[in-house]
This record gives C-alpha cells, structure tokens and sequence, in this order.
C-alpha cells in the first residue's frame, strides 16, 4: 500500500526542494555524503539539479544508511519540511531509504569533500567517477552552454549547421601531425580542421558553422595541446574583408559569454566564476602596432607567448577589455589560403583574438579565386595534384569569404582559469593518453 | 561617387526583395540563370534565402551580362520594382552589374535546371559544386533543422551535452567493424558509438546527449550503410524501464519532426515533403506479437526489412500512424549491456523505433549493476580486462538507465523518400569513396 502510494508520486529534484516545504516527496539520487551525530544521522543526497539534506532520527533507518556508502544510488521517500539551517531551507524528515542498484564500492576520491586534491593522473585515470565532482563537472556544464551560445549566436545570423567528414584521403592541410587510418586496407586521414569542407559551403549555404571533433597528431606535451578537441568553426561570404569576420566573432564571444551566465549559472557560482567583459566593439590592433606596444623589433616574424600577455595587459589598461584583436600576421606564419592585405602583400588579412593575453580565435579572410589557389601553391612549391577536388570550389564561383575557429577545451580553460586544458576536457587525449 | 553610394546601401537578400518595391537595393549572389529574349534579358541571381529577378534592357550591360556565365558570383545594384509577373512579385530593373570573383568555370551539371539528372556518382563527384543545386541542398537544411530539434527538445527535458572522444584505445563495442588508427605509434581505434562514454556521463549528469560522428568500417555496399555518419545519441537515469526511455524517443521525433516543418519551411516545400504524423503516443508492440503480426514463426530470432515493412504498413492502418515501437527483442539479438525483460530473460528492455517501415532507432535499458556486466561477459566468455575502465563506472553507483541513437542521415534519407543515404550525406564515405 505505501509501495503504490510511494510510485505514484513523481520524482522531486534536489533544486526543488525549497518549494516543497509540508509536502510528502520522492527524490532519487547519489549518497553525496553521511554525517552521524549523537541522536540524528544527516545524509546529504545529490541529483543532477544539486544537493538535498535528508535528516534520519529512526534507529533502524540510521542503521540502514549505516550500510550504504557513499555514490549508492537511492531513492528517498518523506516529508519536506523548513528548516532555516538547512540548505536551502527545506529537508526531508522522516525518510525511508530504497537502493536503486548495488552499493557502491569506495570512490577513488572523496566526491563529497568541497575542493578536490587529488592529483591530476588520478583524475583522469577515473573521470568517469571524479567527473562526479561538483568542481569538476562545472567546467563541462560550461563548456555546453558555451557550445550552445556559439551556435544560438550564429544561427540568428542565419548560419547552417553542418557536419562535415573527418575521415579524409589526404593529408593536404598540414602534412604533419596527422593520424593515419587504415581505410578498407588504404590510407586516410583524420581530418585537422573541417577548413577546406567549410569553404565548399560558403559556396551552397554562405554562413555555415559546425561543432565536431578535429585530431592533431601533437607529439608535444604540453597544458595547451590535446591530440583530440572540439572544434567551433564557421566560415562566411560576401564580406568586404577580414573586418566583417571579426564582426561575427566579436558577436559570437559575447554570445557564449552570455549563453554561459545565463545557462550555467550554478557551475560559475560554484568556481567563482568572474564572467569577462566583452566590449560592444573588441579594440583591435595590427600586428606592426602590437609589436611596437609590446617593445619587440619591428621584423619580428610572430608573437611569442609573453607578447601575447603584455599585449592583453594593453588591453585591460587602454580598453578595459579583456578581449584583443590582433589584425595583419606576415603571410610567412599563415597558411597557404590565406588572403594578403590589399596594400601591402607581406601583410595578411587575418587575425587572432586574444583573451586575457592568450590566443584564442584564428581567423581571416581566404583567397577565392582559383587563379590566386594555384599561383599561392605554386610560390610555395607545392604540388596541385591533392588539392583538386579542394581547388575544385572555386573554379565555379566563390565569394569573398572567411572564417575562425574557437577551440572548445581553450575557451573553457581560459574561462575557469585552469592551469591545463585537460581539467576541462572530458576524457582528454594526447601523447601519452587513450583511456578512458 | 555613384560608388560610395551604392557600398553604404546595405545587401538586399533575395527573400527580402518581395518587401523592397520602390528601394535602391544592392544583392549578391550567383548567376543562377541568364535567359536572353529579343529586347530584355533576364537574370536569375541565387542567394542563401533563395532567388531574384533581375531585368537588364540596356544594351551594354546585356552585353556584359552575355560575358558572364552561370555561378559567377556579381553584386546587382538597381531599382526594386513591383511586377506581378515576376517571383515573388518584385524584380530588379536598371541594374548595374559587379563581379566579385573571377568568371566561373561551367559546372559539372547545370544548377538552374529545376531537377537533378545527373547520376549518383557525378553528384558525389562534385558534390561542393553540385549541392549548390536548391533540390540537393534542401535534405541538408533538413538535417540542420532536424538537429536542431533534437537538441532543443533534450534541453527542454534537461539533458546536458556532451562530446566524447572518437579516439579509443579498445575496440570493444564490437571486435568487427572498426578502424584502426596509428596513435603515435601504438594502436588506437575510431568509437563506433559513444556507448561507454554516455553510460558513465549519466553518472554525472544523470541525462545526457551528444550530436557527432561515428565511424564502422562497414564491408557492405548498400544504399543504407556509411563508414560515417553523424549519430544522434542520448542516455539518461533514474528510469523505471525502458518505457521511459521510450517516452524520450517520442518526445524527440516529435520536436525534430516540428522543427523540420518550422526551420526548413522552404526546402520541405521545394521537395514536396508531407511531413510523417507523430501521434501523441506512438503505438508499441512486442517482438512476440510483432511476429504474429507479419505471420513470422514464433521462433522467429530477429525481424527481416519484408517483416519491418509489413509492420509498417500494420501501424498505419491500424493506428494512423508512421511511426512504430517494437519492443522486447531477444537478449541474444542485442549487445551484452541490454537489460532483460525482468519476468521473462529470453527477451530485452529494448525497442527499436521503426519509421514508415524501416528501423530509425534503437534503444533500451542497459544494465546498472557491476556484477549483471561481470555476469554478462562471462556469459558470452568474453575476457573482462579490455572492459575494465567501462565497467568502473558501474562500481560506484549507477543508476537504471537507458538511451537511444538516431542516424541522422537515415532520419533524412526516410523523411525525404531518398532511395540511397548517399544522395542526403554530406560528403559521404563508403567502402569506395574516401573523396571530396
């Protein structure tokens, strides 16, 4: 009789407790933690909305909850009542237990303490249990808003999504750092970026974006690289120039940063998330002025790291923003599709985007006309021949275009501040790693 | 000066003309089609919202016009006049036209021809040039939108995405079938199915989704099998049974199946799509009966495409409906983590969804308990040790829990009528075909 009445009651998540003072409720959910005192054993419930305080004064159910280890799957029937001190300001009294699988087996760290120690091997030899962590799951929560604001931002601005292959017969981007497949007993590849796939499109759809995995055979281990990340890529056309790409950008990161406070709140409350500020206009900068700021020879080839941090520290001082766009990289460190500065051919229509002084978007205008493809190839003394079904594109009619890509993990480690992107990237792959 | 003008005129899309009578308006886009007739000729330009008419009478730039060949990309710049003759009602009338590329090469098949004759090989062939075609085009706005849906439907119930990685160190799902890779020096394989990893996301987010590729090295040459494909999954907790898992699949064809209709209006018109009817509850029925149904011997192990069409055609005629659940499969019909039926272990927790006749889902419950997953290996005298980081998971606490993958490329393939899956694959791969 109390097992049907007890069915009969839907489920209340842990985040709708507080509203649920004086009534009989079901909540169903991880053994977060157990506190036994003299006369009362709490016990802490979590469930995917946050955490329940559940208060046991029955001997014999104390004795029950005596045996069920924290990470046990329960569900607990009682009564929500106030209680200012509980948090919330709702528990449930006078609970009956019932396992919803088998007890659980210690966990490798202790889920329920608020800051993790653990090292990070162990983290990650056992993320599918420390990914339990409210800590370390903030971090992905993020990540899928973030993910959520590129594509809402784009949309508006009447992208198509699209997925593109990641299984391609030639190394053509970069002949380096490129994993091989065995394809029905031929080589393949997995795809770098969706970069020559993405421009095709501009050509059927004009905006396109597309969110999937790209894979760099990176054989340097460092806190920045993964041999795996997710990738949010987009290319348009009819553009004027590089300036109307970063017009997009511009709105795309203001979007994630919104679509983060507005949909993952909890996960930055509970790392102190300070959301970035994103000016309506992100100041920019060409690449001779940033080495100028940045005290470097004016024929320095590129940026190095501690460039990139003086030029974000300009940034927040002269622009109090903590975005930067750095416009016009030598056509020597951009690839060979790159689109040169109309007036000044050693100059390139490109960009980065920095956030609190660390690259975070690259982007440019591309070449569109054929003729432009062969003689770039030709001046780099590469051969034609893998980039036909490429170059095919634009012999029937390619707009002005261009693009960027955000890489997921980076934006999100910057974001939280992380030290190493793998922190935030779930089930991380590089040199040394492929499990889980 | 009549340039200066015309630059600080924002674009007209081609959607945007029917509106934009009596206006200056400046378009861009692809020489769709020229038709030259004794005192006018007629240009049809194509843009991402559709397609404008432009009428040229001046004889110099009917000359200029004669140079410039079909998928040139130019801008138009003239006077928007109502004419009820032309589409939509509103053409373009003393234009001046402006290459914004070098002339086009002439396609591989001609893109103004209102249908497609081309064979299946030339379209794939060329696929960036011949997908600018609006009929080839429109399966892939479909898709977009049919993604969309389904993420904003899981949104909705509270689901959270995630991405899983496509690099794994254990070919484990199923031995056969797999792509080996070489992950700097050692082996590594392509996931075929985020399985493993969205059973352990449900531990932390207790609902989870994922929209990405998959990839089975599949010796088959059919028009149902690809060696990608984009798989829609999804996986959540606390359920009673696969029934609820059910009522997720339902709630998700229904939210694709709107959002097709609302965010692809113009390419379901294009292909005269009748969009399938999704019935509030859609009718399931049990391997045992199916069987009966199609007049199948009760010892029947597994259902054949005669006995899904026939079943199809069943749920139409007797429930009006295109959509059928087949639930109950044998447990030796299914992968070793489907749970089984609790009063009869012959049979599974599982269903497939059947659309008009051909399977479009599978999913079911799996099982939570460590040692059901012991169990259920040594059953089938599998070795545990390549399940080991797997089967974590299930040690500290996991609750019931099922899931479900879509195909996206086989949704659109049924919803269109497309009789190779090929024909709505975005670039597609296959036993032969690695390229473009």
């Amino acid at each position: 009789m109390q097992q049907s009445v007890v069915r009969s009651l839907a489920r209340t998540l842990a985040a709708e407790l507080p509203s649920s003072a004086d009534r009989d409720v079901r909540l169903q959910g991880w053994v977060h933690r157990r506190r036994r005192l003299a006369s009362v054993t709490f016990v802490v419930l979590r469930d995917r909305t946050g955490l329940a305080q559940v208060v046991v004064r029955d001997p014999d159910v104390a004795a029950q909850v005596e045996e069920i280890g924290e990470e046990t799957v329960v569900e607990v029937t009682g009564r929500a009542v106030a209680n200012p001190q509980a948090p919330g300001g709702v528990e449930v009294v006078d609970p009956a237990f019932r396992l919803l699988s088998q007890p659980a087996a210690t966990p490798p760290i202790e889920l329920w303490r608020p800051t993790v120690n653990a090292g990070l091997p162990t983290l990650l030899d056992h993320a599918p249990v420390t990914l339990r962590h409210p800590m370390l799951r903030a971090p992905l929560e993020i990540a899928a808003a973030a993910v959520a604001g590129f594509r809402d931002t784009l949309t508006g601005l009447g992208f198509t999504e699209i997925h593109t292959p990641k299984l391609v017969g030639t190394a053509t981007e970069s002949g380096a750092n490129v994993f091989r497949v065995d394809y029905f007993g031929r080589p393949a590849y997995l795809a770098q970026s969706p970069q020559f796939y993405k421009q095709a499109m501009v050509g059927v759809f004009e905006r396109v974006f597309e969110v999937g995995p790209v894979f760099r055979a990176e054989p340097h281990d460092t806190v920045r690289h993964l041999a795996e990340y997710v990738s949010l890529d987009a290319e348009l056309g009819f553009i004027e120039d590089h300036r109307d790409v970063m017009a997009v950008v511009s709105a795309v990161a203001r979007g994630m940063v919104r679509a983060v406070q507005e949909l993952a709140p909890a996960a930055c409350e509970r790392l102190g998330l300070t959301p970035p500020s994103v000016p309506d206009e992100i100041p920019a900068v060409h690449f001779t002025d940033a080495l100028r700021i940045v005290d470097a020879p004016p024929d320095e080839p590129d940026l190095n790291p501690a460039h990139e941090r003086a030029l974000g520290e300009w940034a927040r001082d002269e622009h109090g923003s903590d975005f930067l766009f750095v416009t016009g990289y030598p056509m020597t460190k951009r690839p060979f599709y790159t689109h040169p500065q109309p007036d000044d051919p050693r100059w390139s229509n490109s960009f980065d985007l920095l956030f609190r002084g660390t690259e975070l978007v690259t982007g440019g205008q591309r070449l569109h006309r054929y003729d432009d493809y062969v003689a770039a190839l030709r001046r780099l003394h590469q051969p034609l021949e893998p980039y036909e079904s490429y170059l095919e594109t634009f012999r029937y009619g390619m707009p002005p275009h261009g693009g960027f890509a955000f890489g997921l993990e980076r934006f999100v480690a910057q974001l939280v501040g992380a030290d190493n992107v793998r922190k935030v990237t779930l089930f991380p792959r590089d040199l040394h790693r492929l499990t889980p």
